[in-house]
């Protein structure tokens, strides 16, 4: 059943454009035996998302510079087989930073944060999407942040993305009245549409986000729930009501100085005048709350009330073409690669 | 004792570029009798702020538009000497908005939003300053929105400014440990050294702020008070600390699309990183906290824990001038223009 060998992805090079399959190098090389106070984990799945990417630049990430020769950072679900860790027992199955890799060291410390599964109810691979940092993310940014009352609109931009199309789910089962989603083709707004349950979507390709706002939310904006930040930001900004709340997700810290540039907004004085408010989440700063949006999300997934779509390739010979699916915008629902292909 | 006319300036044009004596049209008029429902108000004092540049333009405020030939408005503090209003009677000392003239009618609905001052210790023109809506927005945007935990560092930009000099002096007051103040002038930044206790004052014509903000508060920002937007904002947003606050005032919203597309800001993204959030006041929209603001900024008063200078001018004559010291960025303290040589 084990592969005797441990194939991973290493970065080859630094992109300087757009990522492609060239940037990285597909190695054997021996499975690694814990130390003492690591464990080795049996990946099952790993996840392609955009916070890859920063991973590829020269910057440093607040999670450890990776130089190229490095295993391709990334985070994934699998199996502890073997410890010398004392928290960690062969058969748990857990989430972490594992890399792109079929077998992986962990000693669980830092950036490296491991997050620990425990229902067994549904596809190990949801540990990467509604019960993993995605999921996670939605659920705390959408009910400390967001707050949505009884019968509120709530716009989602991304909306059709890993975390997007988890926080407008939630902001329905939070009591949300309205719920519009923002996206960039008219395959994900068709998704947000039938899929998620959206009662409204907005192709920002295509129409005046402003515009179409005004006409989608005819009481105005009382959450804004933001993965994009520039222009569509500053859109949903002439639009919020009274003692709004616009929830900034963390990954807009992965854009170049030039992208900044681009995403700057003018409208935030409409903060002051609808004593409205924007405010930043960002997960790993609340790992406390964890286990209270597992559980919660783990409850509704039980109940059928969550759809929880994967975009799944097989094998990790595709990590590279799943992290450019992602990068162009072409994943439906979360994109996963199923590395061990006996994995539940 | 008593005018028998009512000296009046009315808008005679709207200014294209900045503004000068010329928009304005002084003339005499009879003073007016109030119908039932109004009373008639003895203006003592005239308050000069740039959010009156509002009027001027031809836009709608949200407090009705004004056209040319219109008294120009602004607010006061003066008596009731006449009263046909179940809510007000002769030697009512109230602070509304009365416009500028010496005798005015007021109903006291809606923008015309009228304050009753109880306390008659201080110069009422204190009802225009730390006693009025600078004051209040002040404290409720420090107290409510910025919330400066003790030891923590704050920085008010236009720290010495109507709101910013009363916002840094709260801030202390609240138990901040360090308060920094940024202003346009080296006068400014004196007084915010000398008068108001500020801990280091940054000039943001001479200095770069992002620069210099590292320098002067080496533990990071908790709060920051922004009276400016544009830049300086965004080069407060490089350090702000985990769970900063930053209260953004509401007159930010007197800005012409030209200056709005100066103002964009690009470190937004970082209320995410840091789980930051930006919030809006807009003292308007709290008229039932004001009550709360006055009680204890009173008791600070009476303790000589606050020093409110003036910048006073003699005769409603000055009232351009006034105006147009404040927009030059000119006014030491709040700038008041005594109406009634006899006012307390």
């Amino acid at each position: 059943m084990n592969n005797p060998l441990n194939r991973k992805w290493l970065i080859k090079a630094r992109p300087t454009g757009k990522v492609s399959e060239s940037d990285f190098l597909f190695v054997d090389a021996p499975i690694p035996e814990p130390e003492e106070g690591e464990f080795l984990v049996k990946v099952m799945y790993l996840s392609a998302t955009p916070v890859l990417r920063r991973h590829l630049r020269a910057t440093d990430n607040g999670a450890g510079k990776v130089n190229t020769g490095d295993v391709m950072p990334g985070r994934g679900v699998g199996t502890v087989i073997k410890s010398r860790h004392k928290d960690f027992q062969a058969g748990d199955i857990i989430q972490g930073r594992f890399g792109w890799q079929e077998y992986a060291i962990s000693s669980a410390t830092g950036a490296d944060m491991v997050h620990t599964i425990k229902q067994r109810r549904v596809p190990f691979s949801t540990g990467l999407g509604i019960l993993g940092l995605n999921g996670f993310t939605a659920y705390l940014g959408m009910a400390d942040v967001g707050q949505p009352k009884s019968g509120e609109t709530v716009v989602v931009s991304g909306g059709a993305g890993g975390v997007g199309s988890k926080a407008g789910q939630i902001a329905r089962l939070l009591g949300a009245g309205r719920i519009v989603g923002i996206a960039g083709s008219r395959k994900k707004c068709r998704i947000m549409i039938e899929d998620l349950g959206y009662d409204a979507a907005i192709n920002y390709r295509q129409e005046n986000v402003s515009t179409k706002l005004a006409e989608v939310c005819p009481e105005g904006i009382d959450v804004f729930f933001d993965n994009a930040g520039g222009v569509i930001l500053d859109a949903a900004l002439e639009h919020i009501n009274k003692r709004a709340r616009i929830v900034c997700c963390g990954r807009i810290t992965d854009k170049t100085e030039k992208e900044q540039e681009e995403q700057r907004i003018k409208n935030y004085w409409r903060l002051g005048r609808q004593q409205a408010r924007m405010e930043g989440f960002y997960v790993y700063d609340c790992l406390e709350d964890l286990p209270r949006a597992e559980e919660q999300l783990s409850k509704w997934l039980s109940e059928g009330k969550l759809n929880h779509s994967e975009d799944r390739l097989e094998g990790i010979e595709k990590m590279p073409e799943a992290l450019m699916r992602v990068l162009k915008g072409q994943g439906e629902g979360k994109v996963v690669v199923r590395i061990d292909p006996e994995a539940a």
